[in-house]
């Protein structure tokens, strides 16, 4: 937590609210004041929107100034990048693990939904849902697409391995892709307003109809 | 379709590109349009995404000047309820039928995922995904949200009717209808460029998904 002060050198107060006001470390100090912009930046963009929040408020809710921040970023294009980035390492790495594990893909797959799961209802996961498009300059926007497209394939790549090794019936993987990463990403809207259940257990209701389907008697 | 003069009166040229420069008539004028102001939003804030569209670029691109848009639209934000609202009646009307229909509840619930799929890859069917949070105020958002939970509502009663009729298996009513709306919502943001199927076959694998689930050997 980028927040909180080193914690063997307690302070008498509470932890400050920025880490500006933090007893000055030498290492990693910048990294970590950097990665502070972006935390705040994803809460103000998830709370009141890309577009209603100005740099201004971000360095306000920091406490320092307009151009301390751009000591960290270059503008709020870039920040809203990096909250996507931060939103999509997760779900990467629940992906370098399932690919890289054994036993039958449909195993696997359901395993990346739930990290999928846990990463959308995370800090940075609206991103998945709402950081495209609108927001963004064609380039910053194309590099989003080109890693979410990333994304679907390997998705689209472990349904094939379902089907190649049985445990997966023969379906349109790519549109198979797209409807389990619609239900995914979809958390990213009604979740907060509704979170009676945890991730995990969203995850294993959208297993058990991605498994078994809604078909009762005929 | 508002842009078109009245049929019977062919003009020499190509039809007008907008609905100020046909011919005059005296029903009907003021909601064709309005609707034609909607029309023209939909297509803008589609494709430049709405914060990058104001009302001046509305206008010209209608060749009208700003003062006449507010003859029969308050301001940006209403234009883009009613853009939501457009893009919600077909799929109100789909449940109606639906709900309507006889026969077991699943394959009521099918021909509403078919009714939804044309939907939303319609004219007004992004603002199902986007139209939401970030670029309404409270009240106007409210209203939105109070729509769209109204849809989801029917939408679980009609996987809570098959769990009666025995059509549907048992599951979690509630997670099922957000699986479905998400997957179907989705579309909206991969159709435009993925434009290879045609919203009744994506909605007959979706439906295929859906109902046999993906399960294939143990």
């Amino acid at each position: 937590m980028p927040a909180a002060p080193a914690k063997s050198r307690p302070r008498k107060h509470l932890r400050p609210a920025s880490p500006w006001e933090a007893r000055r470390r030498p290492r990693h100090e910048h990294a970590l004041k950097r990665e502070a912009v972006i935390h705040a930046a994803a809460r103000a963009f998830r709370e009141r929107g890309y577009h209603n929040t100005s740099l201004d408020d971000l360095a306000a809710s920091l406490k320092v100034t307009k151009p301390t921040l751009y000591l960290y970023v270059p503008n709020k294009e870039a920040i809203l990048f990096e909250c996507f980035r931060a939103g999509l390492a997760p779900i990467q790495e629940t992906l370098d693990q399932c690919e890289r594990a054994s036993g039958p893909a449909r195993e696997r797959l359901f395993a990346f939904i739930r990290g999928y799961a846990a990463a959308i209802v995370g800090n940075f996961g609206w991103c998945m849902l709402r950081a495209e498009d609108q927001h963004l300059g064609a380039t910053m926007s194309r590099r989003i697409k080109l890693l979410k497209a990333g994304i679907d394939k390997r998705m689209r790549a472990l349904i094939e391995a379902g089907i190649a090794d049985g445990s997966i019936r023969q379906c349109d993987a790519r549109m198979t892709t797209f409807a389990l990463a619609g239900a995914l990403n979809w958390m990213g809207h009604w979740y907060r307003e509704d979170a009676s259940l945890k991730p995990q257990q969203i995850a294993d209701r959208f297993i058990d109809v991605f498994n078994h389907g809604l078909r009762g008697r005929d």
